[in-house]
């Protein structure tokens, strides 16, 4: 089964989108800011489920505010069976840009409304969804809503979390999801897909360099996040010399230094990013007591990632020794990479080059909800390139042509996952 | 001439002092927060002043808020010759200690105090100052008044500087001045007195590591203080591969860690401290597009501190072609070292020998309102030594004991300098 969805609708909902906490980046550039249950995530949640309400669709919301729209009696399907579901997010960070998770619900969108517009009949319905909270910007960890969809964590736990908002924390994820009126009824872990397939853009730099239209992504990288708090001894930076000081920041530079090292020294897909550092009291001339800052490595090969969070710990120690500092550290998130469904990723392969769109099978370097999805049903994804790699930042890009032709494989790929079963 | 000094009047002035603006410290020590020109700055300018005045000193205030209290004819004293002037500031950090300038100032009080009672007759007048905004923490340079009154900056320039108070910009150095009744009549450059001597507690570890009592101070360190700016590309995490980044948090590790290699290769009196780090945006999953941090270099030698800086420079290149970052560096303070009178710190060790104390002759790791002073007429400093070096925290300690030997080697070296003119 094959239609050709409306390229023009789609643009024109993710420029709608965009404009709900619309910002503006250096250059002009224009993103979004839709930080995880805020009021801005509230009116783009409103819009979008709007939209949902407008085809008919039957809107559930569950009890960590994802919110899921299928086909059912009202917009003419009548089978009960568990629908083909796609979807993503419209959360963002503080700096979004405009297609990150948003391309993905609103290119579910447009596929279901393609498909009745079609007056097409199917054997199962299709879905879309958005998950709260994907981008962990504001409540850790990230994929937090898919995560508590398929059970990974329990609906008490997962509300209890404060938000890391400015000035210390804030209000917890149930108080959040009371507030902007999406503490939903449905129940979590909730009810398994058929099958799950997420459209989104890349976020990095391969399709692109590579002159390909279609990421068919095959799984996604591990992550480990840790978070390292160094306390040493605040003194004065003019009288102290260098072998009586227990300085943080010194550690905190050869710990950074060292995964840098490391993660080019272990080779792609390894990588490592030291992405925030807080130093106290952070003055001139003050050697700082306590140095707090983040580690994320990530990598394809789980035996590998483990390796690389050996050496840090091994570093960690050697590194407190010699600066006579404590070290204490923090795991921020640890996911285990995620191998996609082999059916899912042939299908999305295949459909690419059904539509004379050259494609390449590649792992994901960021987490997505299809990784929580997969726990429940064959699942997978759909890149599509971004201009530059370029993603969390308001120059976020891709071009209209690729994201209408990434809507026209999800498209193709979920007729496909329908009649696959029938 | 020796006479000796009453240490209980001493400790009880620092104890009064140490009230106004009084501030706990973690574990229940007791400082001071007396920022720069803020009320708490007056009021505790207002007991000093009260003080000086209830001894009978003439007391000017000059255009930058310097305090001089001279022995004159309301004293007794008709020699009208410059006078041999000790003193220090009052002004604190916001952690400060209840020593740190203080015990200078009210030091002197003390021997002017015990001359003034002894009935001595003294060939010219001794004085005590406090300067204004030592610590530059609230406008800088620090030792804004002592580089004012020693003709180092102009007083126009200096009265244009504003605050660096939390939320921007605040007032002027002017505007403070006279909100605060410290905008005095008396120029500046001020009169060169015959000689100065500055009482001051060490603020580093070495005194009570070797187990000595009083430093002689051959000079101070000169200072180099650098702020780096390294501007990358903000990307994704997790998508971006190593070789495709250009990362400010890599680099500014990279150059931390070199700056503290340096240091220690160097060896002592070198040290090097990156007191200060902001990254931006401070997220664990992007990749950085700006850090900015600062280098805080110091040497007696001038030559070696040099040196520290080209070799830092070069540095910079490197690893900003070796990330593909850009480097802006802006000079926050330059001071060339200070070498002190060698008849003054001839005089601070003996008098400390004579007294039966152990003494080092030392450099000072810390800028001093003296090493302005030294512009003008023979300097010298005498250090007491600082319990585990800590200063600029209210856990800032020096024992009784060392406080009023301290105020009794001012004493001793204050009556030398006087007879030594005769």
């Amino acid at each position: 089964m094959r239609v050709d969805i409306d390229g023009g609708r789609l643009l024109r909902r993710l420029e709608d989108l965009a404009e709900v906490g619309a910002i503006t980046g250096g250059r002009g550039e224009r993103g979004s800011a839709r930080l995880a249950l805020t009021d801005a995530d509230r009116d783009g949640r409103d819009l979008v489920v709007g939209w949902m309400r407008d085809l008919g669709l039957d809107v559930t919301v569950d009890v960590i505010g994802n919110v899921i729209a299928v086909m059912g009696p009202n917009c003419g399907h009548h089978s009960g069976r568990a629908p083909v579901l796609c979807g993503s997010h419209i959360d963002t960070v503080a700096t979004g840009g405009r297609f990150d998770g948003n391309l993905g619900v609103l290119a579910g969108l447009e596929v279901i409304e393609t498909v009745l517009s079609a007056g097409l009949e199917l054997e199962r319905p299709l879905g879309v969804a958005f998950f709260t909270d994907e981008e962990g910007a504001r409540f850790a960890p990230d994929m937090l809503g898919s995560l508590v969809f398929a059970g990974g964590l329990t609906v008490e736990e997962a509300h209890d979390i404060r938000a890391a908002d400015p000035g210390g924390p804030g209000p917890t994820v149930r108080e959040e999801l009371d507030r902007i009126g999406y503490l939903g009824p449905a129940p979590c872990p909730g009810a398994a897909p058929h099958a799950f397939v997420e459209l989104h853009v890349e976020q990095g730099p391969v399709l692109e360099r590579e002159s390909e239209r279609i990421g068919a992504v095959t799984g996604v990288q591990g992550i480990s996040w840790t978070r390292v708090t160094l306390t040493g001894q605040s003194n004065h930076a003019g009288t102290t010399p260098m072998s009586m000081r227990r300085d943080p920041a010194a550690a905190m530079a050869r710990i950074a230094v060292f995964v840098n090292d490391l993660a080019e020294e272990f080779g792609a897909p390894q990588v490592a990013t030291v992405g925030r550092v807080e130093v106290h009291p952070n003055l001139v001339n003050v050697v700082p007591s306590r140095v707090t800052f983040t580690v994320d490595l990530r990598n394809t090969d789980d035996e590998v990632l483990r390796r690389a969070e050996a050496a840090l710990a091994a570093e960690l120690g050697r590194v407190a020794d010699r600066h006579g500092v404590e070290v204490e550290t923090e795991e921020l998130a640890r996911f285990a990479p995620v191998i996609f469904d082999e059916g899912v990723v042939d299908l999305v392969e295949s459909a690419a080059l059904e539509r004379g769109l050259a494609v390449r099978r590649m792992p994901s370097g960021a987490g997505h909800d299809a990784q929580m999805l997969a726990r429940m049903c064959p699942s997978g994804m759909v890149f599509v390139p971004s201009i530059g790699g370029i993603s969390h930042n308001p120059a976020e890009l891709t071009s209209d042509d690729d994201l209408v032709v990434g809507c026209q494989v999800l498209c193709d790929v979920m007729l496909d996952l329908v009649e696959g079963d029938s």
